[in-house]
């Protein structure tokens, strides 16, 4: 594919088919449909079908082949498993719908997992054996011919303990697709997970996961920069994968490539042409206050002039990777090769979004004025604070400011009804008056600052994109009002973004301080907000 | 470094030090000889060396660092792991001298394997537990519940039965020079385990082994040709690990490289610039039958002309990799890359050493001359026939020619006897006399035949290199006399050399019939030797 094909492809903004190499192809859509059915009427079988009996047959031996494929794969001797066999279920998987993927990934999870009677055998002879050190031992050549037993049968009850279907994780990831195969297998699993949950099937998963993260070490991974020299099915991958900030046309790429712009990826040998994650900076000369004029400040400045790399967007492209931190390590090289590189960059920082933050606050501005209503709707609102759950998040001015300046635009007994109603979407009327903005922004930021530095989930920050960079040893510098004033960006945090800093000789100390006792590092800008200076 | 210093390098025949960068580094050997002795002498140290205290006490205070270092990147947990506490470790181990990093190892072998208690709990939990399917179940919500509570118990079991280790592996397999650590300090335990078995650290070893084969699939190797523009550095790893047939001089380097020949390696993103296992490829117009033609044919034939590629090298470069089979897939994916390259070329060779040939048949013949000996001395050759494990490996005619032709080069009262003298080293005086290589030559060959396609272990090829060609999908096409004359050649193998070929139409079956009934393909001209046709 040439880059005259992806100008067009971006035109047409249709998710190209060859971009999913293992998703479902639509021309095995009937042969599926069918198996499906053969499968869900087995009892009527013998009825009136007879006419598709053929037709059934043919199918049903497809299936079995499917079957037996992965059968092979799992009970072959490991000198036996040829790239054949392991082509055949790889294909046969593909052709599969996700219906009949979903009986395969089932009876895989079920059928596939443990010997439970060897396990059962292999305890009995473990907790026959006293282990070592239990007694007082001389070390003499008889007790390291003790021990050889000890450890041969501890290491047959751990390897026993390995479900059956590592074999085919294993396997596969002998094969030159097999890694990508099996993300899309993962992926897969995910999907059917959220349909509701299913014990044998989110066992499996959490077993290839930790298969997953092991494959994906670090070590196994190599930063590359991505420029406009890079082919185009690369770079129509950027396109199509560019989750914090869509890319909207040839142009838009082009300058994130260019003068004043990085971008680097993590790429494993084995998924070729492919970034697994990858990341877009900014060369800058200070820390931008919003997304408009990273992705529109034209002409850009002077490379040489930059002192801030600030981390605009960065996205995964593999959804069957999801759970597996990369972007921890990307980042921390990410800063070491733009150090080399310009010296003069000292200021590292990120544009983020804050995903959770809308949510957060519509559902607390619900469930109080509920409350509110419930509990005693006769109470003046200064009484109300007395009720066990009530808590009036506004501040008595931001209160009265918000209710003098509504007008028309929204109703509501308090402050917080107010509130509610402006900002429930799908409209954001609120953007356009510059009384409910001026209303608006003193709670918006307060609550944003608490939401970011005080609400935690175990003891973590709430919001995850906070969770991720926090956990990779940042703090929380600013937070910027109408920063990104999208529709998006709206519906996610009110158009408010936030700054996180990495600051090199502090990642490791922050890091571990946030995850022992999770502590969040912020500027004195940010803790203002709530006043726990 | 430059190739200037590579050429200095290789006149001066030296092992050249930073290429082993964790090996020991000869300025800490002092600290460890009183590292050592501190150890050693604890009973002592309130006696008489007083004098030594404070150099003791710091030394102490350092190797308490790195038990300290290696026990925090065990026991922290993993979001606090930082670089820092990572390369103290690794710094560490390798300030340490053998003796201490026996120690170490034995150290974290026994004090870091298995939390035996929490395992027998866990297991007093699992058996309380009903499995899945072992009653009739309605698989309704309930049962659900139950699931996961058995899956999550069967999991928390897995992993107690992981030993405490494991952390650091895969710890260190997430830092920059983790992986090569890894194989390094693999290297230092196979070198502990020649030295005498140690159970716990055959079973460290068995689980670290079993971690790198993951970490090392194939689908984390790079296949990349070698060629004379790579960077000296890497080259000289070449000079350095060839083990098959010893790099001489830089023409014999570059001529390695250049026109004709072909030279690939396996790479880890892990261990940049440094191959896993390389392979040597000639371009020839017919297999060769010797050495010679491979590496001194001057000058070479154009490469259009070639019709075989001729594998005549493989060489491992990482001792801590041993038994790790990294061979397998090279060898396939260099004949799909040839064939890309280069249609023309439909003949898949080696011309590969038969290593245990001389000692199998020296210990054979011994033996054999002893039992005659011993069980009757008087009995004439025909009537030897009748002793239990008496066997004349020699044919009459082979016998009559040996006594004939030996002169006064070697004493002895049969054909084995004399055979047995000839051949043993250090001498090689048979390959002066035409009389004795000529009546050498017909029971050498069809000895070697036999060894290669009769004498097993385990129902696998006893000679190491037919094992690993044969389990790779080779088959045996035929033997070379005179093939290597070096000191080695003659030592191993009494000069003759085997072509293995790979049919690429074949490869899987073969490797198949070889795995699961022992068998090994051969051509009509070497079965021919020992009449199995």
């Amino acid at each position: 594919m040439n880059k005259k094909a992806l100008a067009i492809l971006m035109r047409a903004r249709m998710r190209p088919n060859h971009l999913t190499n293992f998703a479902l192809s639509p021309i095995s859509n009937e042969l599926n449909q069918i198996l499906s059915n053969s499968h869900g009427n087995r009892s009527g079988e013998n009825g009136e079908h007879h006419a598709m009996e053929h037709g059934k047959e043919k199918l049903n031996h497809q299936r079995f082949i499917i079957y037996e494929s992965m059968h092979s794969v799992i009970s072959m001797n490991k000198t036996e498993v040829g790239d054949s066999v392991l082509n055949e279920f790889l294909e046969g998987y593909c052709s599969l719908s996700f219906e009949n993927r979903r009986k395969l990934l089932l009876t895989l999870a079920k059928e596939y997992d443990l010997n439970r009677a060897q396990v059962r055998e292999l305890i009995k002879q473990y907790l026959g054996l006293q282990p070592p050190g239990s007694e007082a031992q001389s070390g003499g050549v008889a007790d390291e011919g003790f021990l050889s037993t000890f450890y041969r049968i501890e290491r047959n009850l751990r390897h026993s303990l390995k479900p059956v279907y590592e074999t085919l994780f294993e396997r596969l990831n002998t094969h030159p697709e097999g890694l990508k195969f099996l993300t899309s297998i993962r992926a897969d699993i995910l999907s059917i997970l959220t349909e509701g949950n299913i014990a044998s099937l989110r066992a499996l998963d959490s077993y290839l996961k930790e298969k997953l993260t092991t494959w994906l070490s670090p070590a196994a991974l190599e930063l590359h920069q991505i420029t406009w020299d890079d082919p185009a099915s690369l770079l129509e991958k950027i396109v199509f994968y560019e989750a914090v900030h869509p890319i909207s046309n040839l142009i838009d790429l082009k300058r994130r490539l260019g003068v004043g712009r990085r971008c680097f990826g993590y790429f494993h040998s084995a998924i070729p042409r492919e970034p697994l994650i990858f990341i877009e900076v900014a060369l800058l000369k200070n820390i931008a206050e919003t997304i408009q004029e990273v992705l529109w400040d034209n002409p850009p400045i002077a490379e040489s002039e930059a002192t801030c790399a600030l981390f605009y967007s960065i996205s995964s492209t593999q959804p069957g990777l999801a759970g597996i931190n990369l972007g921890k390590f990307l980042i921390k090289r990410v800063i070491t090769l733009v150090k080399i590189d310009m010296p003069h960059i000292s200021v590292f920082a990120t544009l983020s979004p804050i995903p959770g933050f809308m949510q957060w606050l519509l559902s607390k501005l619900a469930s109080q004025s509920k409350l509110a209503k419930a509990e005693d709707i006769s109470r003046s609102p200064a009484d109300r604070s007395g009720l066990t759950f009530y808590e009036n998040i506004l501040e008595p001015e931001e209160e009265r400011a918000l209710i003098d300046s509504s007008g028309d635009l929204a109703s509501g007994k308090s402050g917080m009804e107010i509130m509610l109603n402006l900002l429930t979407p799908p409209t954001h009327e609120w953007t356009n008056s510059d009384k409910l903005l001026s209303a608006l922004k003193p709670p918006l930021m307060r609550l944003c600052a608490r939401y970011l530095l005080q609400e935690k989930k175990r003891g973590k920050a709430l919001d995850s994109v906070a969770n991720f960079h926090l956990q990779n040893g940042a703090m929380v510098q600013r937070i910027n009002w109408m920063a990104d004033q999208s529709e998006k960006g709206l519906n996610q945090s009110a158009g408010i973004m936030v700054n996180y800093v990495y600051r090199p000789e502090n990642i490791e100390e922050y890091a571990q301080s946030y995850f022992s006792k999770g502590h969040i590092h912020s500027s004195y800008d940010v803790k203002r907000y709530i006043q726990v200076l």
